[in-house]
Order: structure tokens, then C-alpha cells, then sequence
């Protein structure tokens, strides 16, 4: 049995994450943090878990019996947390953005902060298993993919390694969950319901995870323009991500588009064997994959406007965070990389 | 041309009632008043208005020449400042509780405070219009009702006039408009979305309404149980309300049930000429009153059970609240007392 | 392992009940029968379920080698093809109302079709495992409860059995999905998103079993008025249900309301060692039971107005439908009650 | 007094050009005819609007009366009736798309059918009042847009017009209503509710409307890639069209990004004097324009993916349809353009 516990677990991620380890066959869970809801019970919160015990403060020997810690702590109130637990021997999944990026001077400019681990930035390893897995089942410390670089990276990688793509556009719409469990007039009911909208039209900062991927992948710089939009839904982000096609070096010309089966036989293949990702003929809904730690996408070549689409789906609480952060929890621990993840979440 | 001001304008009901009297074809819009917003702009907290002015701080002076002001304070805080406008000369239309109950010992049961102005309760006319035209006509101070009392009295006391009612019960939906627009965690977005619950399921304060005018409709007290839920739905309430036929004085025997076309016929002349009560042969939706002034309504005998249902329907901001206010003042001026309600609100 | 198979299984209840039983431990899913999709695949319809197979037409020998069939045919529509597999020897669980009331003449009066097999009333279990778990055992035929009456009767049957209560008024409010599967006007998102409304408010057909079950606890015919409304949400049913005091025949006076702590303890003690009722302090919401077999509830006097609200809630498609056949499938079957029910559905 | 009659008008679009045109100040609404429901009235199907009147067939001679008639037929069945129409002397507003096309070649194409009547293609002028206003008022046919084009070609046109733009990606995101009042598995509330997808991802008609008019202010055909997307709404549609830099003709290379100042400065004096397109800052959202007949849209520059967003909103069934109906025949007649179009609709 795995011992593990959560720091910081009263958000949506760490309610999710709760139910998740709490069913997980060969987890034990052990300590549940919390700044504000210390001595408080999970039911009190989140009556809808079958989860019984209470919060506790953090403190460094609360945790002390876990091998795993998973931290969801906001952006820059993660590291100096993942960095005790690290010293103090734990192996840490860091649901926070705070070692996701491996540049430090990429902190400044997304978050606003120096990195003061630059170290630990090289030691990190960006969890996204269908790409890393290899590197994660041998880290210390993962770094927990954003929600919509997930689901976008995951649509767009397989095309952007064939080197011909010169731009991405992704458009994503993500449920209100994305947002945090602090209440607020944007998470208002009376604000979201019914609506739909844009926001962070520009310079999401999600965003870096997208260009540092993306890029890795395409083998040089690419533009890539992300505007997440807010629905009328709990939970899940559908992504339509646009790969128009660019000048190749090689040749310096335009490449010419795909047919519609090359296109949905190179995905299929590339995702052949992937326990959690699924390549489809018909468009996903979000529905298909709410609750579930699936991807799943159907790919297009609109030969007309000369353009690709990809359409991809994940629960964002899900695949999206806790449940990638289990996925991975199980590849660092060489148990079956699916094990607690096949039920609704 | 009517001039009119509002104090506290910045909650839902502040923002509706700023929609009708910008479009009321007779008012002229005075001050618009915030303690919170003093400085914004009307367009700025509420993009969807045509208005297009700034709120300001509340002053005497800041609505001098106003011959009207509503007032959309909390209870508790109205009252000073009702009776500080009705010294300077101004008619109020108060939209809190504060002058909704006329017995001066309901206010610590009901709402934990002495009331200090008891010669003003005397005075405050409730002003649900169906039941008290003559007296709001002829008002200085009308107490502008809740929002679950006024459809439920309206759907009640018809049947409660024949005396021969001897218990109610009032199972009422409301959307979450009806919660205020401050956010908190009952008014988060992932807590009421495709959810549903009771709320004050005992005690609610709208009960002291409901009891003092179902009270006088029948001409004695009568034991009433009031139960809030909260529905999925911005803006609109559905009160279902059973009437329970007991024992009648003079017979002392209990009252035999109406059949349902006398039931209806009751209904029918008991609204007739009344421009924002319709009573219909099909159960209403909230969508048909949803931004409208009008109360919709279908009774039905349910004979195997021996009760009465009574279904109605309102908007919460409109006839619930501003829609009715503008009524109110609609009377208080002489002016139709339709006017400035005939459109979507 | 309980080889089983589902007649007339692409509706809801059929959805769910294919992904239930594909996920029990001790099931083995044979035949999935549908008269309208025959052919097709299973993703094809219900692309969030994992299960891969076709639909088959029904034909006695495509279900032979099934211990268990589960029918989910509409009523008048199930009694044929439920006698058929009894005769050859299956075990049923029948989802339709064909069975659930034992009074042959009730089938006329509330379903407008005589009953052909008088035998069978007889023979049949109500299954509602909380009251008749040991009929359910021995039983040949399980009638699978209606969703209103599940959760209505897990709520009032405690008090009930007291003998004090004169009358029953259930306000429930359901979810579209208890409409069915097939389009129609009044399943348009259009039509119910954002609206609330009554429906069948006389007569609803569920009463039937309310008043069968209802008075069987009480020792008496009682009064059960029963309304159903239409809430814009998926899944789940949250019925209020208000008991009021009657006269007991022993004094000849209405009995005494309980105090708030005799009600719970009551209730608690009444649902000691179930495993899928909950009685709680806080009042639930529909979102706590949501695709999982549990129906919890709160209990409250209203002493002011002298009576008793019980406040529960369930999925309309598990425990309201499909979570409790497979339940009652387990007790036939001498597994454990719980197994293949603990994640959500 | 303005006489005008609908063909067809128990659809969406019917219902909502019923109610706009029973409050128009300078209309008397005529006859409304429908094959589907003539006989039964209009409180019938619709109880939330106000008028009273009744369905009839449709006869040449019951719309004799009216100078303007709108047919809401969908594509194909349309053109027959508006030729019949036009013979007889009357003005028509065209919902449907059977003439939104100049070239007689895109209707077999993009609709299925040979267009019998070349002639009054040619004469039909495309009603978006912001590009075509004084063609439309010498009109006798006008071919209202569809409501997918109106906002993009809205949000597009300004910057198309400078010719630099050599892309277009229309990412929109479109309510329920938008597909029709008939029931399906689609408009199912339980495939819809707090769900989302995207549909007709390759090839949806409504891309001809935009080539046509795209192409025409750009000055050359424009590649333009369209993905529409289902909302969990009732009403309105948001588009994000992104339109990326292309080769500039004259010079050869591609043309420099504006900055944001100058872009913005742009649209607003596009639509400088429009009473129904407002620029704004802020990114707007679909409940801003819900019900009424405004297009609001923020515009921005990406500078560091080197594209334009402009994000646009529309009430899909008023200015994407009835509304921009009722704009088109106030112009037609002289009167003024925002008559009947203030208040919700």
C-alpha cells in the first residue's frame, strides 16, 4: 500500500483528489491539509464524498508517514512547500503552475515572480504522461499539467511533430469549476447561467505551458493564440484547436494538407495503446468524458480553408488535474497506470 | 413628470427597478445611490441596462428634489432611512421588510430588533395592490411585500376569504436571484447549477407575512408552513400552495370542497379586471412571467385528497419586488397603473 | 458469476442499468434487447458508456442463458413478455408499473388496462428492499418501485407506522430524465432550461403506489396528495413531504407532535444498518446522491404549524430505478446488497 | 399604420417577429399562418406573449391585406411562396436562406436544390442593414442573414475591408433556439443540459453566407474556416473570429499588425452613428444582448500570436433573425430604423 496525503485539499481539485485516492486499491490516504477549514470534516464541505475524517493544519510531520504528497496550493505558494517536502524525502505530484515551466525566466514574465529553485525547475518533470512517461516514472517531483495545456497538447502534439504546422490556434471553453471554489461575482450563478463569454482574451497564462510544449514538439518557436471562454457548466473544457499549415524548411514551400484518413490514421496511431486517450470519428461531447480521466478528440482537415481541426474533450478536475495526478502518482510507483482511475470520479 | 430616486441601487432589485423607471414614460430618474459603488457607472456593474449615468453616495440633498424614492436596503437598515425621507416631505416606496408587519412585536421575533418608529408601522401601507388598492392609493409609506408572500398571497386568499379553510402549506421554488447578488458559497456557480435543495426550511421570515395577511383574509389565525427551495433558475418563483379545508364556526362541521368549476369561477371573478393577475385553465411555467409584472395562476380541487392546490407564478424582481414597487407608485400618483410595465423588464 | 440480460435497454433506465451490471463484479451482461435500435452498438447511443456490444431484437432464446432478466418496457407493455420469462424459468426484475400494484382492480383505474395475470399480483415482491428485503429474497418477480414512490415512501413510512398521521402531501420535484429518452415538446432543452413547472398536479399515476404502500404502514386508507414539477436538471428527485397529525383511533384526539429529537432518533433508528439511507442533520440536496444508489433525507417539526416535513432525496435512476433493480438483484441472488453500487453510476 | 402578415410563424424565429411586430408602435399585425397548427391560438403555443389571435393556413388571399409579408419557411420551401408574394404586389422580408445567395451555382452546392428563379436572386438584396442600408430601403425582396453570418460578418467586415487580412477562423458558440422549435435527440434537455460540442464542424451552410460577403469586402475570395458549437442556452450566439495577416498585393508581403489603439479606433468609427452595433472595451457577453436587437464586440490585437480577435454577441433570434427582420422593413418603409426594437423581445 501507498501512503499518501494532499496539501491543501478544500479546493475542487483536492475534493476531487480526496474521492479519487480515497478509492484507489492500493492507496492509503493519509493526512488532509487545509488553511481555513483546519478541524472541519470532509463531509461538512463536501457531503457528496463517502470520505469521514477532518482537515488538519499543514505541518511537515503530519506528513511525515506519506510517500506521496500532491500539493494544490495556488501559483506561488507551492514551491517553497514542494521544496521542504522534496527535502524531507517525499515524492511530490505539484498540482500548482510553480515547476511546470522549465525556463525560470518564464516566471517572471506568466506569474510575476523569480523562481528561487531553479534547481528543482530542472528536476521537474512536466506530467503529461502520454508524452513524459517514461521521465515521470523516474521523478521525484512532477509537475501537474495545466487544464487547458492537457487538453490542447494532447490534441494538437501528434500533427506539430510532423513539423509543418506554423501556427496553433486554440479556442477553448472551459466549466465554471476551472474557476475555483472561492466564491465570487464571476462564479456568481446569476452571472453564468444562461451566459457565455470570454475572458483573459489575452495572455492567459496557460498559454506558456502551450508554447513551451508545442514548441518542444514542433522543433522550433511556434504562434500560438489561446482564448479561454467561460460556460454554463460545472465541469469539463472542450478545445477546438486550429493547426494551420506553414512554410517547411525544407522545401520553403507551404505543406500541403493531409487527407482526412492520413490525418485520423496518424492520430490513431499515435495514441495506439494509450489507456486514457481516445481518437474518434465522431466529434466528443463533453458529457462523453465528465467524471472520467479520458481524452478524447476527433480530428478534421477542412481542405477548403486549408486548415486542421482538432476537437478534444477532458473533465478538467479529472484529466485536467487530480485525476493526471493519480495517473501519474501510479507510473512514479510502478503500479498499473490506471489503477483507481476507471470509475466516475 | 414624475422624479424619482433610488437608495441602495446596486443589488438585483436596485438594478430592475432602475431598468423600469428609466423606461417609465412619467419618471424622470433622479439619484441612483451606493454605498459600495459610489463612482461607478450604471453600465460598468450592469452592462445589459441602457442607463447610463454613475451612482452616488446617499444624502438628503442627493434626492431633494426627488417626489418619489424607493428604498432597497436590507432590513434593519432601512427604517432610518425611510423615516428621515418621509420627514423631509419625500413619498417612500420601501422595498425591505422593515415596515412589512404591522403588530411592533413581530420585529424581534421575526427579524431580532425593536423596531423604534411603532407610529410608522401604523401608517406603512402593505402593498400587495390586488388586496390594498384604496389604502396604497392614499399612502405616504408603502411596505413594498416579499417576494414568496405576494405570490402566495395572491394564490391563498381567495379560498381563505370563505373562512372555511383550515391550514396552509406553501412549497415554493425560487431562483437564485432571489439570494442577492453578493457572492457566497449557496450562490456559487458548481453549488446550485443542475442541483436543487431546501432552504429555511423552518422559520424563513417571509412566514410572518404570509401569517398576518392569511390571517386577516380568514378572520382568524391560521397555522401555516412555509418551505424555500432553490431552484436552477436566475430569476422567477413557483409557489405550489395547498389549502386544507378544517372545521367552520358556524356549522361545526368540516366545510365540504368547492367543485372545480366553482373553484375556478371563484378565481376568475375574484381577479377579474385585474391588470397583472391572470388565473388559467393550465398550470403556469416560470417562463411565461419570467421579466413581467404578472402573477399567473391555475387552482385545482384534488378531491381523493380533500385539498385545494393553488399553482403561481411570478417574477421575483418584477411583481416580487420592483415590477410591484413601480405598481405601487404607479397608484400613489394617479397615474395608470399599468403604465411603465407593459414590456419585458 | 449471474449471467444476466436487459429487455428493451436503450432507454435511460436501460442505460444505466447496461453500465450497473457491466460493472458488477459478479455479473456477466448477456443479451441487451432493444425493438428500436437493433444493431446498432451501445457507443453508438451512450458514447460515455465503456460498454462495447450491439443491441439484439428480444426472442426468448437470446435471453435462455440469463439467470436474471431485467425488463424495462413500458407499462402494459411489460406483463406479456414478464410472464413469458417467468415461464421459462428466469428470474425477473421488472422495472415497469406492471407489477407494483397487487390490487387487480387498481390497473384499470390508474393504468386503463385490465391485468391478464392475476396470478402473478400475487406472486410478485414490491421491491423496495428497506421494507419487504425478505420477500425480495425468495421472490421469483421483483416489481421495481416507481421513483416517486421510493423516495416519498423511504421518507414518510417511519412516521406513518406511528398511526398518528391523518394526511400525506408529497411536493416532489424531478429531474428530465425521469421524462424518458424520446423527444418531445416538453423534453426541449428550450422548454425546460431556465423554467420551472407543475405537471400532472391530478391524478399522477405514482399515487397509486403511495397510497398502497402508505396505507399499508399506516393500518388505514390515508389521504396522499401527490404533485410531481419538472426542475431543469438531469438526474435526481427531491420530494418535501409533509405529514400532518390526524386523529388517532385509540383516543379519539390528534396526537401530539414529536419533539425534533424523538422525529430524528426515530428516523435514524428506523434506518439503522441500511446501507443506502442516510438520515442527516443538514438538509440534502440532489446534488449529494447524484448517480449513486443512496437516498438521504432530514427530518423536521414544524411545531408552529403543527406538523412533520421529511425532506429526501435519490437519483431517479439508480435508487429511483435501476441502482435499486440491482440491488433487489443481489438480495434474490444471496450476494451482497452493496455489491457492484459503491461507485457512481 | 404599416399592414404586415408572417408564413410561418409558430417557429422560434415566428414567435419571436410575432411578439416584436404586435408592440411595434407603426404595425398592425395581419395574419399568421402556419401548416401545422392553424386553428389552435397563439396563447396556445406560445403563453408568454401577449397577443390573442389565432393560426390560419396560408392563402395568397389571407395576406392580401398586407403590404409587408415575412415568410419564416425553412430553405427550399421558401422561394415558391415569396415569388407568389412578390407577383401579388407585396413587400417581403425572406427568413430563410433561399436567397441570402447571389450566385445561382451556390444553391446546389450548399443547399441541395437548383434555384428556378435567377432573376430575383439577382434582385434580392442581403439584409444586414450596417453594409447594405440603402439597397435595402428601394427594396422589394430582402434576404434576411442568417444568424451565424450576421455576427461574424459584424465583427469581420471592418478589418476585411483594409485587404490585409488573408485568413478567417470563426470559432462560434450558438444557443438551443438556434435549432429549431421541433423536438429531436439533439434539442433533448438531457443531451444539451451542462453539456457542450461542436456540430456540423465541416461544411455547415451558413460558410456560404460568409464567403460571399467576406469575400466581398476583403476584395478577393478569402479562405474561411467555421465551427459552430451547441451551448447549454437558450438564446444568443458568441463569435470568436480570428483573422490572421495575409499577403498584401501591392507590396507583397505580409502587412504589420495594427496596434491596438488603431484597431479599436477603427471599429468604432465603422460604426459610428449604427444604433445597434456598439464597440466596446470590455469583452461582452451573451447576456448583455439576450433579447434584444443590439451586436456588441470587443476587438483585440494578439500581438505576440500576430492575429486579430474580436469577439461578437447576438441574440441569435433578434438580431440574427426577427429583429434584424423588423430593422430591414422599418427601413423598407421609411420609418424610423430602431422603431419597435427598444424593449426586450
Amino acid at each position: 500500500m501507498i501512503t499518501a496525503s494532499i496539501v491543501g485539499a478544500t479546493g475542487f481539485t483536492g475534493m476531487v483528489l480526496t474521492d479519487l485516492l480515497d478509492r484507489h486499491p492500493e492507496v492509503r490516504l493519509d493526512a488532509l491539509t487545509s488553511v481555513s477549514y483546519a478541524g472541519r470534516t470532509v463531509p461538512d464541505l463536501f457531503p457528496q464524498l463517502r470520505v469521514r475524517g477532518a482537515y488538519v493544519e499543514y505541518a511537515a510531520e503530519r506528513v511525515a508517514d506519506s510517500e506521496y504528497v500532491f500539493v494544490c496550493y495556488p501559483h506561488a505558494a507551492a514551491h517553497p512547500v514542494v521544496a521542504e517536502l522534496l527535502d524531507a524525502g517525499h515524492k511530490v505530484v505539484d498540482l500548482s503552475a510553480d515547476f511546470r515551466l522549465s525556463e525560470p525566466d518564464a516566471y517572471p514574465r506568466w506569474y510575476g515572480f523569480e523562481h528561487p529553485r531553479v534547481d528543482l525547475l530542472g528536476e521537474a518533470v512536466y506530467g503529461i504522461p502520454e508524452v513524459y512517461r517514461d521521465a515521470v516514472a523516474h521523478a521525484r517531483l512532477v509537475a501537474n499539467p495545466g487544464c487547458f495545456p492537457t487538453v490542447s497538447l494532447l490534441a494538437a502534439l501528434p500533427l506539430l511533430r510532423l513539423g509543418s504546422v506554423g501556427r496553433v490556434i486554440v479556442d477553448a471553453k472551459s466549466g465554471v469549476s476551472g474557476a475555483g471554489r472561492s466564491p465570487s461575482r464571476k462564479t456568481h450563478f446569476c452571472t453564468v447561467h444562461d451566459d457565455f463569454r470570454a475572458y483573459g482574451e489575452l495572455g492567459h497564462r496557460h498559454t506558456s505551458e502551450m508554447l513551451q510544449e508545442m514548441g518542444a514538439a514542433a522543433g522550433r518557436s511556434l504562434p500560438v493564440s489561446f482564448t479561454p471562454h467561460l460556460l454554463p457548466v460545472d465541469r469539463g473544457i472542450l478545445a477546438t484547436v486550429y493547426c494551420i499549415p506553414g512554410v517547411v524548411a525544407a522545401t520553403g514551400a507551404v505543406a500541403p494538407l493531409l487527407s482526412q484518413d492520413e490525418l485520423e490514421e496518424m492520430y490513431v496511431s499515435a495514441y495506439e495503446g494509450e489507456p486514457f486517450v481516445e481518437v474518434r470519428r465522431d466529434v466528443p461531447s463533453l458529457g462523453e468524458v465528465q467524471h472520467t480521466n479520458f481524452c478524447r478528440m476527433a480530428v478534421r482537415v477542412d481542405a477548403d480553408a486549408g486548415l486542421y481541426k482538432i476537437v478534444g474533450v477532458i473533465d478538467n478536475l479529472v484529466k485536467g488535474a487530480s485525476g493526471q495526478a493519480v495517473q501519474n502518482m501510479n507510473i512514479m510507483a510502478g503500479i498499473p497506470e490506471t489503477m483507481g482511475l476507471g470509475a466516475r470520479a
